[in-house]
C-alpha cells in the first residue's frame, strides 16, 4: 500500500457515503453495528454468518478505507480464509471463510497494513436456530395479503420523519412518504387473522435513502437495514416474530436487479463493472421475449437484461460473482435473521440469467422446502413457465425457483369478466389459460391474483362493478394455485379517474390515528358495499381454510359453454389424473359455478363427478340440491356448492 | 360360415354400397380396379404395395360379400401371412401380409369358404421407384401454392357433371362445384412456375360423394379414388409428373379425422367402434386445449377428439388399429403412387393422439427427409409447437411431425397491421409471436401464411390496404418459414361484404373459357393494381430463389421501436446462435425494414450487423446506400436491401 494510493483514498472514502457527508450522520454503519461489533470505520457484509449451513463459505466484503492491500488473518482452529481478492476500489476486500470445521463463535479478523499496522474486526459465526433448514415456504394452504408499509397503518408517528433522511412525510403527497410502518402492521396482525390471511408479503422496507419518491421502497440504499422510516431491524424481527404467533408468515420483497442511486456503491464502487452500462443510465427495453427469442440480437438481449430501469436506479451487474455472491448471501441472511416464509423477488427476469440460476439454487439448497416467488411480468404462460423450477425448458437452463407470478392468469380474469361470452373471448380466457398449466412445473404454487401494487385496482379494472368483483374473488381465492390480496380490495379501494400509483396504494381507512370517520379495522365508516365485500373475502378464505380440497385437491373444470364456467376441486386422492371420477363419497369436493347470464343449471352434466346419489349445499345460504335437480342462478352470480 | 349368416350378410352387402343401389353403378370399384386385378366383386386396400419398404407388413382390408369367415392362403414361398382377423361385419377380412422375403410378382390370395368353395384375389406386389424412401420433402427453399381446385381452371368441361355423382356443376351457387379440375391446373403450371411457386397444395381431390357442398373435398367417401369430377387417379399421377418437370412439387391434402357420410363404411362398419360415438352425431368442443390441459375433464377430451365436425363428416375412432393401418397405408401409398412431395393433414389434433404418433412414425420412418405440415388452428404457439417433432413437451409424446402451420404468426401479422403502434400493440405483435420460437423443434420448418381456404382473404383482413397487404406479403416472404400462398392472393382477390367459405374460394380469373373479359393467368383485364400485385409476388419469390439466406438463413430481428420493424437474414454460416456479427463480407445478408410512419432511418443502428464499409442495394430502385447514411422512408413502406 503506497503512500499516493492513501491520499486518494481517503478522499475517496469521504466521497464513499453521501449521506456521511450530506447528512451528518451514518446512517448504514449505525444499524448495521446492532448485528456485527467490529472496528467502527469498517463494515463487514454480511455482518454476521452461521454454522451448519449446507454450503459452509461465505464470502464477506470488508468494506473500510484502504482495505483493499491489507492481509488478512484470524486465530488458527476457527475458520480458514480460503481467498481472499481486491477489485478497483481499495475500500473493498472479498474475503471468503470456509466454516466447515466451525463452531459458533465470536471470530477476530485481523486485518495487517503493508507496514505492518493491524486493525482487528470482530465477526460473529451464530449457531442456526432449530429446524431452520427444514422451515416450510408459504404454499397453495396459505393466503398472501400484500402491503403497502407506508399506506397501510402509522403505528409510530415518531419515525414519519427521520433525521438525515430528505424524503419527509407528506399525506398530501400522492408519491410522498404517509408514514405507515412496521409498528402499524404489526398491531393490525389481529384483523389480518381475522380476514384469514397467512402470509404477509410488505413491498420493500429496507432502507431507501431517497431525495423523493422513497416510500416503495424499491431503491434499496442499504441491503442490510430497515429503512428507519419503517422501523428498525429489531422491529422488523419482532413483527416476524409476533406473526408467527398468529399463524402468519413474512414475505420479504427483494430487488436483486438494481439498487438506489443513493446506495454508497455509487460513490465508490468495489469494481467498475458493479453496475451495468459503465454506471450511466441506459434505458432497459423491457423486451422480456428477448433472453428466449433465438432470432434475438445481442444488442436487444443486452438493453433487456443491462439496461436501468430509471436514471435513479442503477442496474446491478450480478455477472461480477462478488457482486453475485453479495446478493445471495444477503437473501439468505435475512431469511436466517427475520425468519422469513418466503421471498418475493421484484423484476424476476431482469437480472442476469445465469445469477439467477445461482441465486435460486444456492437459497433453494439452504431451504429445500422454502418458497420463492420471483415476479416476471408476461402474460404469455411460455414465458413465465420457463422461470418455474420443473417446468420443462427448450435449453438446458437451471432454474430453482419455485414460484412465479401468475400474472397470464391475472390478465384473463379480467378479460374473462369485461369482454361478452363467445366462442373466442369470456370464461374462455380463463379456461385456456388454465389449460396452459402443462407448460409449468407446478401450477399449484403459482400465485394468482386479481391485482396488485403496480396495476390498477381490480374493482377498477373490472368496472367498479360488485358482481364482476365477487367472481373475480371467488375464482381467485378457489382455483389452482396461491392466492394473493392487496390491502384494500376486501374493501372494494379503487383508483378511479387515475392509474397513478400512489394512488392505487392509497391509505388503507384506520391506519391513520386521525382517520377517525372510518376505519377498515373495525369496521366504523365502512359503506354497506364495503362490509360486504369485507365479509365475502373472510367467508372465502374461512371456506378455504375449512376445506383443504381447495388448495390440495386437483382441480377440474370443464369448458365455458353458454356463459358458465364450472369447476371442482376434487381431494387428490379420489381421482387419477385425467378421469370424472365415478362418484367416491369419501373424496371431498366442492364446485364452483360462474355464470354470466340468468341460467337453469342441470346438475345432472356433472353427474360423473358426484355421482347421482349426492346433495349439493350452496355455501352462501346453505341450501341443499340433489344430483338431479336444476338449480336457477341469477346473472353474474359466483355460487360455491359443497358436495357431500 | 352359417346359412342365417349369409341371409343376414346378403342384405348386408346390398346395404353396403348406396351408390350401388341409388346410383346404378359401383363407382367405388369400378375405379379401384384401375390399380388392382381382382375378382370383381372383392376390393383390397390398399389396391397394391411395394416390396422393399421400410416396414415389410402391410394389412389388406379385404370387403366382399361374406369374406370374414374365409381362411386366406397364398402360394409357398410369395409372402407371409401372418394374422387374419374379423371384426364385427361379415363382409371385411383383415390380412397382414410380411413381404420381408417377397419379390415385386402378382400374387393370387386365396379365400376359402367354410364349405371349401375358393376365391381368387390377385395382388400387385411392385417395385418400387428408385429414391422413393429418400425423397426430400417440401422445405424452407420451397413456395407453396394453395389451390381450390374446383374454383381454380376448368380444364375439362366433360367432367363437371358425372353420372351417378348428385352434386351437379352449378357455378352460380356459392356452395356447389363450379367445375374446376386437374387438367385445369395441370394445363396452369407455367403461369404458376412463373410466379415462383415450387410446390402446389390442393385441397383434397379424393373421391366426395356427398349430395351437395362436395367441391371443397373434405368429405372422403373414397380414400383410393380421385373424385371424377376432378379427374381420375392416372391424371393425378400425371400432373404429379408434368408438376415435377416444372419444378413443381405436389403436396396431398390428407383427411385423418373424418369421413364423408356417404361412404361405404357408414352403411357397412368393419367393427362397431369404427366410428365415434357410436357412429351418431355429437359435435366437437374444438377445444384443443383440453388435450393439453392438466385440469381437462374426460367428457371435454372426448368431445374434441371424438365429436364430428357436422353430421355429414362422422368421425373416425383411429383407435381401431384396423383403422388405424388403413390410414397410414393409404397415406404411403399416395406418397409411394403419385410421388407427393408432402402432406397436408386436415384438422391435425382432431384424431387420436396416439394414432397421430403412430401415422406421422409410419410416414416418416419411410420417408425420412419426407415433410408433412399438420393444420393446428390455434394461436398459441405453445400448442401448435406441441405437435411439431423434435419441440420440448411437458409429456413424452412422440410425435413426428415435420411441420406445423403457423395460425400464430398469421393472426400476428394481421395485428401487427391494423392495430396502431404502442409498447404492446404493432409490430410487437410479429416480434413477440417470432420470439416464441424457442418452443418450436424447427421453426424454418414451419408453413407461414398470410391467409387460406378457411379464413377472410389477407387483402380483406387488412381492409382492402394495398400498402399493408405488400407489408404483409414482404414479411411473409421473407422470414423465417415456409411461405404459402393461397390462389388469387397474388391479384388482390378479397371477400368483401361475405365471409362465406364459398365466397373466399371464389373462382380465379381466367380458368373458365367462358370468363374472357379478365384473366388473370395473361394479364388480361387485370386492374393495375391487381397487376402491381402480381408482379410484387413475382419479384419477392424470385428474390427468394435468387438470395438463398432468405430460406437458409438465420433470422435475426431488431425489437421494434417507434413503428420500425427491422430485421436480417444471415447466411447461416457468418454468426453463431445470437451474436450481432461483426462484419464478414462473404456472409450474405438482406436487410427488411417495415415502417408505419414516415422515418428517416440511419443504418448506423445495424452496423454492427454489416460493418461499416458495407454498402445496400435496395431491391426496389436498386439504389446504393452507405452503412453511414440516413434514408428516409414513406409511411407504410416495405423495403428490401441486400447488404454488399
Amino acid at each position: 500500500m503506497f503512500k499516493t494510493n492513501r491520499v486518494s483514498n481517503a478522499i475517496h472514502l469521504k466521497r464513499k457515503n453521501p449521506l456521511l457527508l450530506f447528512l451528518g450522520c451514518a446512517l448504514s454503519l449505525h444499524t448495521v453495528s446492532v448485528f456485527a461489533s467490529q472496528q467502527e470505520d469498517i463494515n463487514v457484509y454480511p455482518p454476521n454468518w452461521w454454522v451448519g449451513m449446507q454450503r459452509p463459505e461465505v464470502e464477506l466484503m470488508i468494506a473500510g478505507e484502504d482495505v483493499a492491500d491489507d492481509k488478512v488473518s484470524v486465530a488458527k482452529g476457527s475458520v480458514r480464509i480460503t481467498k481472499s481478492t481486491a477489485l478497483d476500489s481499495n475500500n473493498y476486500l472479498f474475503v471468503t471463510l470456509d466454516t466447515s470445521a466451525a463452531k459458533a463463535q465470536e471470530l477476530v479478523l485481523t486485518l495487517t497494513d503493508d507496514d505492518g499496522s493491524k486493525r482487528d474486526i470482530r465477526y460473529s459465526l451464530k449457531m442456526r436456530k432449530d429446524g431452520s433448514a427444514e422451515r416450510k415456504g408459504f404454499g397453495p394452504e396459505d393466503a398472501i395479503y400484500l402491503i403497502t408499509p407506508d399506506r397501510f397503518a402509522n403505528g409510530n408517528l415518531n419515525n414519519d420523519n427521520v433525521d438525515g433522511y430528505k424524503d419527509k412525510a407528506d399525506r398530501s403527497f400522492k408519491g410522498g412518504r404517509h408514514g405507515g410502518d412496521i409498528k402499524g402492521i404489526a398491531e393490525n396482525l389481529d384483523y389480518i387473522k381475522e380476514m384469514g390471511f397467512t402470509q404477509i408479503w410488505t413491498m420493500p422496507m429496507l432502507e431507501n435513502a431517497m431525495e423523493k419518491y422513497s416510500y416503495h421502497g424499491y431503491s434499496t440504499t442499504d441491503y442490510y437495514n430497515i429503512d428507519p422510516r419503517f422501523g428498525s431491524n429489531q422491529e422488523f424481527i419482532a413483527f416476524s416474530q409476533k406473526a408467527d404467533e398468529h399463524g402468519i408468515g413474512v414475505i420479504m420483497d427483494m430487488v436483486l436487479n438494481h439498487i438506489g442511486s443513493n446506495h454508497a456503491w455509487m460513490e465508490d464502487m468495489p469494481s467498475s463493472d458493479w453496475i451495468n452500462n459503465h454506471g450511466k443510465f441506459v434505458g432497459t427495453t423491457h423486451k422480456r421475449e428477448s433472453l428466449h427469442d433465438p432470432h434475438a440480437i445481442e444488442s436487444d438481449v443486452k438493453g433487456f437484461s443491462d439496461g436501468w430501469f430509471v436514471p435513479t436506479m442503477p442496474d446491478l451487474n450480478q455477472r461480477n460473482q462478488h457482486l453475485a455472491n453479495y446478493l445471495i448471501q444477503n437473501a439468505i441472511w435475512w431469511v436466517e435473521t427475520a425468519n422469513l416464509s418466503g421471498i418475493r423477488v421484484d423484476t424476476y427476469s431482469y437480472p442476469d440469467k445465469a445469477f439467477l440460476s445461482q441465486w435460486t439454487n444456492r437459497i433453494m439448497d439452504e431451504y429445500p422446502k422454502f418458497n420463492i416467488v420471483g415476479e416476471e411480468w408476461s402474460v404469455n404462460p411460455a414465458i413465465t413457465a420457463y422461470w418455474q423450477a420443473g417446468s420443462q425448458r427448450h435449453d438446458n437452463y437451471d432454474s430453482a425457483l419455485p414460484s412465479v407470478m401468475d400474472f397470464p392468469l391475472q390478465a384473463a380474469v379480467v378479460e374473462a369478466l369485461n369482454n361478452d361470452e363467445s366462442w373466442n373471448s369470456g370464461f374462455i380466457s380463463v379456461y385456456e389459460t388454465l389449460a396452459s398449466d402443462f407448460l409449468y412445473g407446478d401450477p399449484n404454487n403459482l400465485v394468482i391474483f386479481p391485482d396488485n401494487h403496480d396495476m390498477s385496482r381490480i374493482y377498477t379494472q373490472l368496472g367498479h362493478d360488485k358482481e364482476k368483483w365477487n367472481m373475480a374473488m371467488t375464482l381467485l381465492l378457489t382455483t389452482r394455485g396461491i392466492p394473493q390480496v392487496f390491502y384494500g380490495t376486501e374493501i372494494l379501494m379503487g383508483n378511479e379517474g387515475s392509474d397513478d400509483h400512489g394512488i392505487i396504494r392509497s391509505d388503507f381507512p384506520g391506519g391513520w390515528p386521525s382517520d377517525s370517520a372510518k376505519n377498515a379495522f373495525t369496521g366504523k365508516g365502512l359503506s354497506d358495499d364495503e362490509r360486504w365485500a369485507q365479509d365475502r373475502i373472510k367467508a372465502l378464505l374461512g371456506l378455504r381454510q375449512s376445506h383443504p380440497e381447495l388448495f390440495k385437491g386437483e382441480l377440474k373444470h370443464y369448458a365455458p359453454v353458454d356463459g358458465v364456467y364450472t369447476y371442482f376441486r376434487v381431494a387428490s386422492e379420489s381421482t387419477d389424473s385425467l378421469a370424472e371420477s365415478p362418484a367416491d363419497s369419501s373424496a371431498k369436493k366442492l364446485m364452483v359455478v360462474l355464470n354470466k347470464e340468468p341460467v337453469d343449471l342441470k346438475l345432472t352434466k356433472y353427474a360423473k363427478m358426484f355421482g347421482a346419489n349426492a346433495s349439493l349445499r350452496r355455501v352462501s345460504d346453505g341450501e341443499i340440491f340433489k344430483a338431479s335437480d336444476t338449480i336457477s342462478l341469477p346473472a353474474m352470480s359466483a355460487n360455491v356448492f359443497i358436495v357431500q
